[in-house]
C-alpha cells in the first residue's frame, strides 16, 4: 500500500460541504465515487478540514491509501474523466504513510470575495456576497490589523464548532480592492466552524460604522458572539491554499 | 403605452436558450415570470435573438410594453429581485414605439473562449470549451481574417437554421490569447444558427491541420456542411454585445 496526497479544486455551488453527511451531496462523496472507478474499491479520504455549504477551493487537500500499482498519473487522468466538471484533481503525489491531510497542514489561506457593486452580474454571483453601498477599504483593513497575532477566535465562530480549544495564530489578514471586487486574505495555522465568514461579516460592520475597529480586543476576549458581524454568505469564499 | 428596451444579462448553463419552449425552463420564460410580479399582467417580451441551451449572455436585447405609470427604474431594481442569481437587468431604457429589438440591431459581437489547458479548471468549465492540445494562434487567425467580408454563410450553419439568406457580413474576426485563455472575437450583422460555434470549431481545425485555411473560399462556396469543422460546445459562447 501506498498514501496518496491529491490536490483538488472545486465550485462548491452545488455541494453540501466537503464531509459526507445525510441530508445531501458532498464533495467527498462525488471524490470517493469517481475513485472506487479506478481503484475497484472504495477507499476512505480523509481531507485537510471541513468545508461549508456552498464553499469553494482553489486547493484542497486530501490523502487516501492505495496499492502500489497504480501510479500517480492514473489519479489526475483517469478520476478527472469520472469526476464532474464542478471538480477536478490538479495534483497527486506518494507521501510518507503516516501523512495526514488534516493533522500535517500548518496553515491555510481563505479568500472571501465581495463584489462592491450596484449591479448584479450573473456570472459572479456564485463565487461572491455583493454589497451595493460603497466600502470603506481603510476601515476595514484596520479592523484587519487588529486580530493578526494569536487569540483565542470563540467570538468569530459559530455554535456548530467542534472543537474547545478555539485559541488560533492568525498570520495575516488585509483587505484589497481590485475595481469592484473587494477581497479579504487571511491565512492562520486553523481557522474555526464559520471563522473567516464571521471575520467578514464584521469587517464589513466596520466598513459600515457599526463595530468601532478599536473595540477588536474587547470582542474577542467577549465571548459574545452577538458583539461580531454577521456570517458572511458561503459563496463569496474559496480555500485557497493549504501549507504542508 | 410605452416601449421598453431592456439589457439583461445571464449565465446560460441552466437554461434551454432564450426562447420559450415545451422542453425546458428559458430565459425568456423566467424573465416574463419576472415582469409579471412587477406590471401585474404578463408581458409579450422580444428578444434580439435565439440563443442556444447553455450559451452565456453579458449583454442580451429584449422589447416590452407595459403603461406609461411604470419608471424605468422599475425594471432594474424590481425586477432583479424577482429574478434568479444567473439572469440580470443591467439596464432599462424607454424606446419609441416602432423599436424592434430584433430588426433594429445593426449588428452583434460574439466571444467564444477555449481554455487551453491541460488542467482542468471548476471555474471555469461553465464558461468554456477545454482544449489540452497547444492551439496556434497565427493559423487561427488566417482562418478567421479569410471569413472577414460578406459572404454566404450556408457551410458554417446547422441545418436547424430558419432563414433561406445565409448571406452574412463579418465586420470582424481574431483570436487572442491571454494566458491560458484563447478567445474568437467575431462581430456581424446577423448570424446563422449555430454559426460562431462552427467559425470556432473550424478554427480549431486549421490549428490543428485538418483544414488549411487556404480553402476558407471553397469551403463557404460548397455549401457542404461537412467540409467546415466541429460544432464547438455551447458553454464557451457569450453574446457580448449588440449594437442598434
Amino acid at each position: 500500500m501506498k498514501r496518496i496526497l491529491l490536490t483538488i479544486s472545486y465550485d462548491g455551488t452545488a455541494y453540501h460541504g466537503w464531509q459526507v453527511q445525510p441530508n445531501g451531496i458532498t464533495v467527498q462523496q462525488v471524490l470517493q465515487d469517481a475513485l472506487e472507478k479506478i481503484l475497484g474499491v472504495r477507499p476512505d479520504v480523509t481531507g485537510c478540514s471541513r468545508t461549508d455549504a456552498g464553499v469553494h477551493a482553489r486547493e484542497f487537500c486530501c490523502h487516501l491509501d492505495c496499492e502500489e500499482k497504480f501510479p500517480d498519473e492514473a489519479f489526475l487522468s483517469g478520476v478527472n474523466s469520472f469526476l464532474p466538471d464542478d471538480i477536478a484533481v490538479v495534483d497527486c503525489k506518494t507521501v510518507s504513510p503516516d501523512f495526514h491531510a488534516r493533522y500535517a497542514a500548518k496553515g491555510k489561506t481563505y479568500v472571501y470575495n465581495i463584489l462592491n457593486s450596484k449591479r448584479k452580474d450573473p456570472f459572479l454571483s456564485r463565487y461572491s456576497w455583493r454589497i451595493e453601498r460603497p466600502l470603506d477599504i481603510g476601515k476595514m483593513n484596520s479592523f484587519c490589523e487588529k486580530i493578526v497575532g494569536k487569540h483565542d477566535f470563540y467570538t468569530f465562530s459559530s455554535s456548530g464548532r467542534t472543537v474547545t480549544d478555539t485559541v488560533r495564530t492568525v498570520s495575516e489578514c488585509y483587505v484589497k480592492r481590485e475595481g469592484e471586487m473587494v477581497s479579504l486574505y487571511i491565512t492562520g495555522d486553523g481557522f474555526l466552524y464559520n471563522m473567516v465568514r464571521i471575520v467578514t461579516g464584521t469587517a464589513v460592520a466596520v466598513s459600515d460604522g457599526k463595530i468601532n475597529p478599536e473595540d477588536t480586543e474587547k470582542i474577542l476576549s467577549s465571548h459574545k458572539r452577538e458583539l461580531a458581524g454577521m456570517t458572511a454568505p458561503a459563496a463569496g469564499l474559496v480555500l485557497q491554499k493549504v501549507y504542508y
